[in-house]
């Protein structure tokens, strides 16, 4: 007897084969009894019909509560109505175990009751098709890298540095004679990267002890972060386009099902195509004067105001030289217009905020050892980040992609707490 | 002009290039002068020849030290004796940055010296091979399970809990009302995937706050955990051997310029076929009896017994089977042999030690309860671990696969430091 998936069972028409899942529902209607089932690759519904189903199934049906885990054996037939186009004609039904009444109830719950039942909350097929597009999100953005000679080179999440201040740091105690911190970024250590590999990328989990709650921060969020050698703004303003233009087409091509299930506008997505809005920050203040929403020059924006920028475009919208002061230590000056640094911010359409910042690095040793004193940082701290400028600097540029929000944007989540399995919010730490 | 990488110039035989890169070494034979350049994807000479280059850069020649960064334009020379088969017949240079003195000089430095310069230290040759090899040992696990059919979910780092006893974690404040500790394994969490997509893996940092200095322990360290539904521990004994075979496999396929680079015997590497050696944990007592090494059946195996026992074999070893009272409460005990866990671990030949752990997962609430009594965790901690037996409990399976010891072993290192970018170790938080 074959143990096949249900995304599987096409290949099995007309045989007996076994399923193991769990009980996603049940009904009756007359005298044929229906288990509906999945299995993470999909769903199937499974019929139990007197003199078809051996009796010891038919007994074992009332008993089962909703995500009772079985064994269900049975013919694969072709059915038009059912939803992955098969259903099992069942002949035997084992129960790996009956289970307890299930508390996540088809009927509303509050967000709170579903976050502590998040390791459950993860079997509906909502949170099934977010997650799916959040696995394509990551793998496409890889590959988008692999694909173009980039080296991976995962950043430290320890260290011994703060390097924007430590209000908004994870600290803890290394080996009881110093503090580590919890990394933020890896930009500084891809600068290194880049230096010996000419392109680098890293992927990884990065922290915020912000006191924020509002619907696109978490304390622990997800980054792939790009830094090529040799390269300038224009440079990486491209990389981004391309690098969502990639996104974007990859959860197209393989993700239709979860966003149908979600209920997304494709069409919404299908229209993020190159080229996208380019705009200075001065444009962007324009927009928002227009909106009647004037900020002082000098000013950074707050979600509100990204969210009417971003409204303004159907596609995303690069915002490039925002003014130095608002900018950290790192970011180089624009040559022609000292009061500006040559940084760029990505805001996705609809709303959805900024999805990526970052810009052109500092590439000089005297410039940047002034900044650092400016900030206020040690500059015994960053005695190795100013190494790079002393032997054999480069214009170099990279950029972060939150990996959250733009799971959050393309499946149309009205909170970024969706779009990561375990979400870590300032009063969310279980489970 | 076309700004080309050096693994490209083979494509412009005969044409005008620059390349833009880092001085390695330079050196004069006679009135002809050679600057040795790398770029990230290789290394090429560029020659200078009165006549042929500017006096510009004639005179550049000479100012230049190691690692200062250049442009160099010429002509594309196809030359059977240059390390990539080309060479570059200089018209100009031009420098982005005339260096300061290197300090990494090419005679011997002390590990500590070079730890304190890993930030350059990743320039060298053998940190570049090293690195790529790690590059494609995490892109073949990954794809190893994407191809399969796991869903990538991401562990969450910050945990309320802890799994293990709190002396070997790291722990931080969490908004001034409770305590967060960095997660030593996505394992618990994976087993709440497994029950939503059947398949899952995540790929992370994980943080032991241990107190050993071997050549085998980092305090962060990277981890690839399948988990999987409706398995046991032959399945993913039969997983393991897969995924070893598909890592070794793409090294040996993409990675033999970096294996040659470490002077690795590649031969040692081309013999990892399968089947690998599967024995018991009495059998492994009994090789170190054989060996001089009795210990007593219960005790767990050091970093010497484990390689007495990998020395044994040519191939990685399978010992399964380990006294249950050494190893962590989520496991399940044999069911024919109760003393016994249904546990896995593979230890890497050439004494590289245990690069995965694994087994089959206690099923059952009440037997899991009590072992979490026993093992005098909080209960309330790991209600939601036990709700995953509550509802639709199934036999599952899962281990982890140790990025850095992996990475080691293919290289052939001494030390685990030198197989992740930038190392924690107990005196190492810097750069």
């Amino acid at each position: 007897m074959a143990i096949v998936k249900i995304d599987a069972v096409g290949g099995y028409e007309g045989q007996s084969v076994t399923i193991c899942g769990w009980l996603t529902h049940k009904r009756s209607s007359g005298r044929i009894r229906f288990l509906m089932l999945r299995d993470g690759t999909g769903t199937i519904q499974a019929t139990l019909i007197k003199g078809e189903t051996n009796e010891h199934a038919l007994d074992l049906y009332s008993e089962l509560l909703q995500e009772s885990s079985l064994a269900v054996t049975g013919t694969v037939r072709r059915d038009k109505r059912a939803p992955g186009g098969y259903e099992i004609l069942v002949s035997d039904v084992e129960a790996f175990q009956v289970a307890d009444t299930y508390p996540i109830a088809p009927k509303e719950h509050g967000v709170g009751f579903l976050m502590d039942h998040r390791h459950l909350w993860l079997r509906s097929s909502r949170q099934w098709a977010i997650l799916h597009v959040r696995h394509t999100v990551i793998n496409a953005a890889r590959r988008f890298f692999d694909d173009q000679g980039f080296t991976l080179l995962d950043a430290p999440i320890l260290t011994g540095a703060s390097c924007e201040g430590t209000t908004t740091l994870f600290e803890t105690d290394y080996f009881g004679d110093r503090k580590a911190y919890l990394s933020q970024s890896g930009q500084l250590y891809m600068e290194a990267g880049a230096m010996a590999f000419g392109k680098v990328y890293c992927c990884g989990p990065t922290f915020r002890a912000e006191k924020s709650k509002t619907r696109r921060h978490l304390t622990e969020f997800w980054m792939i972060e790009p830094e090529v050698a040799f390269a300038d703004l224009e440079t990486i303003m491209k990389l981004a386009e391309a690098l969502i233009v990639a996104i974007v087409e990859e959860v197209l091509k393989t993700r239709q099902q979860e966003l149908h299930l979600l209920e997304r506008d494709i069409t919404r997505i299908e229209k993020i195509r190159p080229p996208f809005y380019v705009i200075s920050y001065d444009e962007a203040l324009q927009i928002l004067k227009d909106a009647g929403e004037s900020l002082p020059w000098g000013e950074d924006f707050g979600g509100s105001q990204e969210t009417i920028v971003s409204n303004h475009f159907d596609k995303p919208v690069l915002i490039h030289r925002y003014p130095a002061q608002i900018k950290a230590f790192y970011m180089k000056n624009d040559p022609d217009r000292s009061e500006v640094a040559l940084c760029l911010d990505v805001l996705a359409p609809e709303g959805y905020g900024e999805i990526i910042g970052g810009g052109q690095r500092e590439d000089d040793t005297a410039i940047l050892k002034e900044k650092i004193e400016e900030a206020e940082l040690l500059a015994e701290d960053f005695k190795w980040y100013l190494d790079l400028r002393r032997y054999g600097s480069v214009p170099h540029a990279g950029f972060g992609l939150g990996i959250e929000r733009t799971v959050a944007w393309l499946c149309g989540l009205e909170h970024v707490r969706e779009s990561i399995p375990f979400p870590r919010l300032m009063d969310r730490l279980y489970p």
